[in-house]
């Protein structure tokens, strides 16, 4: 089971400082969509340059334009791309043929799709590398988390690896972790803990238990 | 009638190019998603600091994070910002306030929504500023384009203003114009025209006719 912490900062520079507190309890970073939006693919290129070796996610969040936004992404740095359950199916397959030519992978982020389980076997048919169970950190304060999807998504899909986020932190890693999903995604759990080092060692540790 | 150019072109050279060109016949430069995707909010902070006066639309399709990345696009300088249909009503909501506290405006961009005139009902009461009807250009090569949604929106949308986007160009423009949308955005039709300033020029022409 693998840890990804995902990464909404405001700045670079703080982008960079939890990245190096973080990086040896974490198996792949997320460069936030936030971060995207503010900064486009410059904190994957930084990132790329400092750690040659680092599993790096862009979440684009793709809606159109598949093929083109996946190489950007890519060719800055990328190894993982993600793209909208809620997009086209020819955008999806535009952006996993762009990054399985190049290597990479994409990630389909399940955020706010309606018919859950159908659209994942769908999504599992058409080659996703990754089906991502997702929570939208603006509905997380109105009590909404992903495990109920992530149970639906562990018996149903049987070729992308499943991956899960939403609002995760250490007091409810565990019930994450019983479901089996391959990557365990935390964001401000380990980002506004009060001490984020030491909480990416304990998720670590939890999850290796 | 306003004329819209969206521009997805891949570097900011070429943007300035262009935008230099086709301005004096537009009202709105929209700053594409892929140039978003790559470049962040800087093409919009460098479109304002050359043109005060310009509006200019960043199409961010916020999916999520609705306050943090509007307040990102209009901090750079952006009038009108980007979320999608098919975003949840929380982050729609939160986009839509925190615009309107800067002064700013929200388009829902209704790229991929299946309840089309249900959603476009839903976003008009929501107080939505502009509902986008978009045909993805990852679909527009199967023959699809947005008259037919744009026909409905017309008929049920009460308050928000109606843009239209999806192929249009100079050739299928009288067809759009015909349904009276608020705003007609042209892309490629514009762009990859063999003259972009007498495209624009011709378009500007047409709609005002």
């Amino acid at each position: 089971m693998k840890l990804q912490v995902a990464i909404d900062t405001t700045s670079i520079e703080n982008l960079l400082n939890l990245v190096e507190k973080v990086n040896k309890y974490v198996d792949i970073v997320e460069i936030g969509t936030p971060l995207i939006i503010l900064y486009g693919q410059e904190p994957v290129r930084l990132l790329r340059r400092e750690y040659p070796n680092m599993i790096i996610l862009s979440d684009t969040k793709i809606m159109d334009g598949g093929s083109q936004e996946t190489a950007y992404a890519c060719d800055a740095g990328a190894d993982i791309v993600t793209v909208l359950g809620v997009a086209p199916n020819e955008t999806i397959m535009d952006s996993i043929k762009t990054a399985h030519d190049k290597g990479k992978r994409i990630s389909i982020d399940m955020i706010n799709v309606k018919d859950f389980a159908q659209r994942a076997i769908e999504l599992d048919q058409l080659g996703a590398d990754y089906i991502c169970v997702h929570t939208a950190s603006d509905v997380q304060a109105f009590g909404k988390n992903p495990l109920a999807e992530l149970e639906i998504a562990s018996k149903i899909v049987k070729n992308s690896k499943i991956a899960v986020a939403g609002g995760i932190k250490i007091e409810t890693v565990e019930n994450v972790k019983r479901l089996e999903p391959d990557i365990i995604i935390v964001g401000s759990g380990i980002e506004l803990s009060d001490n984020p080092e030491e909480t990416a060692r304990r998720l670590r540790e939890i999850i290796d238990e």
